[in-house]
Parts: structure tokens; sequence; C-alpha cells
């Protein structure tokens, strides 16, 4: 008799997240081995409330509306699983669960937390002799998972910023009074995304002129000693900075109203805000902080073609690597070459990601500490290309149904 | 001999500005009348700095890439002329420089403090029996001009806040989890652009669930009250709220942080992290303010093709209108059908329109002051309508070189 699959979803959203969900379904209706494809609702707490749904008879348009169609299809969750030895109930639960359905195979598409995830379900089943096999597919905007290239999601979101701060230069540069705009990109504690702003010069603009990252201290006197710099030159300057930037001492800028998620991250607000203030008190110029708000991670409207074929890739190749009995896996991304740009869908153990961040290598920072090498283009530039049809329906974007989480 | 033109921009940038002013190039490129056309940069002070450039040449190639730059090609101003009787010297600076570069229609395209100067300078023009025409061309976001059924600008910026406001639901649906996500639309006294958020529902989602306008005074115990009967029937509740909301005495929410621009108007910020503040505080549910930000005015990527269709129109009109003798006016939009949407681009005394502002009308609110009625959607409806091509290189949208400017 032949196995069945469940999929689910885990982490922040992003606009290329249900590219790999298409990836997997699509994947397991080729299969010789596969019956059917199972979706959890709301990542692997799905699982433990029997929430799901039968994703087996899409057809290609369905699956083409939902590789465009940002967020999350199947929900998330924010669930960290507990320690075997702390609650080994949950455990076999679950796979109760993944007996009852006849899995054969849970995929399971997030970061960093829902690698873990994937490694301490992959051990459990192997204490238990289970041959159910456990995969995991990577996904972030933040683009810090080792041992991949790069994330799916980080793409869109780059290009997405990437525009942004572009059409923020347009914006400002009308004006013939000095300015220092302030643009507040994601990223706790790794500077891809902000590092992403810098796709947005042209061959008259430098907008952005500054580019400050959490992987270098932040020095609030360096920052004004920095535009003081540029302002003889520069009317109209655009700084782009990480929300999570943080001092010497790694306090974060904004260290008063930082909070503790489930995770332990610290929930950051008010870098931009922050500095904002320093610059009227200290330059007295005009000065603005812009916070590119969540549609950096959701913009369905604008993301990068290249994203969303490896996305959909990943999640493909990952049932294919299955079908030949891996388990304990993440799919990943090699690239082998940069112009022109090339890359291989492979997979790395999982354990070999989980809990584990990839920051930006200070070689890519310039020495200043204040903007990214030209090796940091190099590597971007591939990641943002390619343009998708976005689907308007009455003059607004048009994505699938999501009824079922509403 | 033919006589010149000269075209300025001012005020705030939009979307489509730069597409009336490539109606006004193309109008005069057409014309047996005019023979060149000149662009004054940053608005009105080009003149009296003496900055302009030949835009008479212009090929079709740069008309097409200029209707879709966003902000403004010539920049602008935030520069109010004094009256006639107080300052009589820069009237005459201005209109000797009409004269010395033998201009004969002056368009200037911007919103209402710039209708403003084109009614002081048709004044003048009067008072000393100038045959220099003066002619303005509508231009805000805000939709809040008089005597026309909407303003160039509103339609890309209503279709860019709809669609964001579409997107960050799809965000927000996927989490399992109660929630509150309050997002700010810019619209200080009048409430069209928050009004719009309402295009973003779908036939399964009332996002925006609650919209708050300007135009009613706002009362937090009436807000917190339609959050408590929402809850029980709707997880995650998305509210669009203006950034000019003000109580019954009219005072901002955002007071503390009111300062007052050149034209006496408040500057505000701060309104949805007020209410994300009141939210925590009294309902103790997962909540999150989102600003909306400069990009609802910039947005070059995602622009409605009605609106640049028709801002390219009435700069085209504007020119049409001063070779048949007319001055002292701003070419307006008459709306002759809702559906089929159709209407006619005419003109109206300028005076009429100077410093005066158009509210959301109050029938167009619902009762209870939380929403918008189905007569507001009619209206909206066709203005957000209609994509543009957006031109990309390297992933990245890519405008005119603006480089005069920086």
């Amino acid at each position: 008799m032949k196995m069945n699959c469940l999929v689910a979803q885990s982490g922040g959203p992003t606009a290329a997240i249900n590219a790999s969900l298409a990836g997997v379904i699509k994947g397991v209706q080729d299969s010789d081995k596969y019956d059917k494809i199972y979706g959890s609702i709301h990542g692997i707490q799905g699982v433990l409330r029997n929430k799901t749904i039968d994703l087996t008879g899409k057809d290609q348009d369905f699956i083409n509306n939902l590789i465009k169609t940002p967020a999350m299809y199947l929900g998330s969750c924010r669930f960290k699983l507990p320690d075997m030895a702390d609650n080994k109930d949950i455990y076999e639960e679950i796979f109760n669960f993944f007996n009852t359905m006849n899995i054969g195979a849970f995929f399971y598409i997030g970061g960093n937390d829902s690698m873990d995830t994937v490694a301490k379900l992959s051990k459990y089943a192997t204490s238990i002799g289970s041959n159910i096999l456990i995969a995991g597919v990577p996904k972030t905007i933040d683009n810090d998972l080792i041992e991949t290239d790069h994330t799916p999601g980080f793409g869109s979101a780059a290009k997405y910023i990437a525009t942004s701060i572009r059409e923020i230069a347009y914006d400002t540069y009308i004006y013939d009074v000095e300015s220092v705009t302030i643009i507040e990109v994601m990223g706790r504690d790794a500077g891809w995304l902000t590092a992403a702003s810098a796709l947005a010069r042209t061959n008259f603009s430098k907008a952005p002129h500054l580019i400050y990252l959490p992987e270098v201290a932040f020095d609030k006197e360096q920052f004004i000693s920095d535009l003081q710099s540029l302002l003889p030159t520069t009317r109209n300057i655009i700084v782009a900075v990480s929300e999570g930037i943080r001092d010497k001492d790694g306090n974060y800028l904004s260290a008063t109203e930082a909070a503790a998620d489930k995770f332990g991250h610290a929930q950051l607000s008010g870098t931009g805000k922050c500095l904002e203030n320093l610059v009227k008190e200290r330059l007295g110029v005009k000065v603005r902080s812009v916070e590119v708000n969540v549609l950096q991670r959701c913009a369905g409207h604008m993301t990068s073609k290249t994203d969303l074929d490896e996305s959909f890739n990943l999640g493909y190749s990952a049932v294919k690597f299955t079908e030949d009995g891996n388990s304990a896996f993440m799919t990943s991304i090699v690239r082998t070459s940069d112009a022109p740009y090339s890359c291989e869908i492979k997979f790395t153990p999982v354990a070999n990601v989980a809990n584990k961040a990839k920051e930006v290598p200070r070689q890519w920072i310039n020495q200043e500490g204040n903007d990214v090498t030209a090796d940091m283009i190099t590597y971007l530039s591939p990641l943002v290309k390619g343009e998708v049809d976005t689907n308007y329906k009455d003059g607004i974007t048009s994505y699938l149904d999501i009824s079922h989480l509403i």
C-alpha cells in the first residue's frame, strides 16, 4: 500500500513559503511512491488538534495561484516542541497521528525554530525505530540559516526592500532642503536584509548612502560623524539600518522597548525612531524615519521570480529525496556560479542547521562598518531578479481564498 | 512669434504627478500656438532662482518613462507666495522672468497650496494687464480638492493602500491567536485614503473590520467597545485609521507630538502607536500597529492605470484650454457615469479651489462612524483599476534619471 504525506508551515510568513508548499504538493502528485498529501493547519499544532486538509486533488490552476499567494496557506504556529526527555507524550501523540493517517513522510517548511522541530522529530523516529521520514524545507526572509547559500523568501524580501528604498529616494530628492531619512529594516541578528538595501543604488543615486548591520557594533558618535562627513556633498542622505543594531556592549538601541518572545528572542521596535531623535537633537536637519513594515515579508505583489522558482524546487525536491529514503534533512541551495547565476538543490543533515544562525561575514562589510562590499553585491544581485505576474482583480492584488484560516 | 510655456510642480509627491507633467510637455509639443516648454526646478522657486530646463525636445520614450516615474521630475517646494499687498517685488520678479523667457502660459501642478499660488499669480496678471495665462493642474493623494470629482495621485495611493492592507491581512490570518492590527493611513483632515482601505475586502475576508476617518469625532471608549463586540467572532481584527482622527473637542490623538509646518498644518505621527498602546492596556490581546509609510504616495511599482491616464489628460488638456485663451483655472475631472465609469476633463476657476478642502461627506460614513457605505465603494472602485507595466532593471524598479535634482 502506498504511504501518504503530511506538510505544514511554521514561523513567520514570507512571500515565497507557499511556493515551497506548492512544490511539495506537486512532488507528491508526481510521485509513484506516495498516495495522498495532507496539510496540517497551524503547523505541528494541526497534528495535535487533528486539523488537516486533503491537498491531493488540487489542480494546476490552484498550484499556480498558490505559488503567488503570500503568507501561509496552511497557517503558522510559534510552537516549540519540548525535549523528548521532558515530554515523551507529545511525541507519542504526534507519531500515533502519523500512523493513523498512514504518513510515510512529514515535510515541515520553516526557519530556524522549525528546523529544531524537524531535528527533534527525526531523533524521536530513530529512537523508536519508526520508518517515517522527516524533512525540512527552509524558509526565512532573514537569510540566516546555515548550510544553504540563501533561504527562500529572502530574495523577494530583498527585492521589496531595495525597490522601496529606491522609491523613497525619489520621494526624498524632490526637496531643496538638507535632510536625513532613516529606513529601518527587519533583521534581529543578521544584516542580510538591510544589506540588500544596497541594490537600490543606481548610476546616479548613491542611496542608501550609509548602511548599518547588527554584525558591527553601532556607535552613535560615529554615526553622527558619518552624517556630518556626508552633508556637505549630499543634500538628502538616506540611511538603511537594521532593527537589530546594538552597541559594543551588545545593548540594542531600543533596548528599553525590548521584550522576549516565546523563543527568547527580543522583540525590537523603534530603532529608526531612536536614531531620528538623535539626528534631530545633534544635527538639527530635517529628519524622518521610515519603518519598512510587514509588507517586506508578505508583499505578494512584488516577488522575485528566482526566489519563487527556487522555493518551489526546494519543496518539490524534498519529496524526491524522501522517495530515496532520506530523512532528518533540510533541502538546501548550493550556488555553483555567480555569473551566469546557477545553483543546485541538495540536502543537508538538519541537525547541522537547527538553532544556528548565519551572520553576514565581516569581510562583506566595509572597514568603517557603514556599507557593504562589492562581494556582497555579487552575492545578492541574482537573488532579486525576475518578476512574477501578479493577479489583479478590480485593481487590487488577488490571491487564493484562505477562509479556512479565518 | 510663438510664445513659450513654463511648467513646475509643487507640494508633496505622488506616483502620478509626473504623468501630468508628461501631459503638459506633450500638449505643448502638439501645439501650433506654443514653441518651447521649460520646466522650473523646485516649483516657483526655480523662477526666482533662474533654474529651468528645456523639455521641448524630449522624445516619446522619455514621455512614456516620465509617466511611470514617481515623485517629481522637476522637484518640489513648499513656498507660500506672499500676498501682493505685502510683497509686490516678488511678483514683479516672477513676471519679469516670464517676459524674459517669452512665456505665454505657466502651468503649476500641485494641491491646495499650489492652487493658492495659481490664484495669486492670476490676480497679479490681471492687475497689471498681462496676457500671460496661469493654469493649475490638480494633484494630491489626499483627494481633498473641491470642484473636481477626485484628484490625480489619489487612485494610485488608494490602490497601494488597499493592496497593502489585503496583504497585511494575509500576513495576520496565519496565527491562531487573537490579535488586533492597527493600520495608520495618511490624511490629515480628509479620510478619503483611509476609506480606500475598504477595497481590501474580499468575498471571504472583511478586513479592514473597522475604519475610522477624521470626519467623525473619535471616541476611545467607543473604539474599545467596537473591538470587544468583534472579538468573539473575529480572531484577527484589522483596523484602518487615519493619522488625523481627533476627539470631539478637535484634539488629535497624538496631539502631544503635533507641530506646525510652514502652512500651519499640524504634523502628525503616532496615531497608530497611540491606539496600539490603548488596546494593549485595555484588552490585553496581541496588538501591532503598522504605519503605511511614504510608499503610499511614491510607489511607482504599483499605480492605477486609470489614475495615470487621467493625470496625463489633465496636464494635456490644461495646455489646450490655454490655447483657447483661458487663464486662472484648474483643470478638473467631472464624472459622467459610475458604471461603466466615465469622466470628462473640464476646468474651473482656480479662485473657487484655493485654500478649500473637500471632506468625506457624512452620509458616506456609516452611522456608527466605524465604516464606509456602499456609495463610497461605488465612488472609489473605478479609481484604482488598471495596472501599469513597471520597468524593472536587474530585478529592481527602474525610473528616469533625476540626477539634476541630486
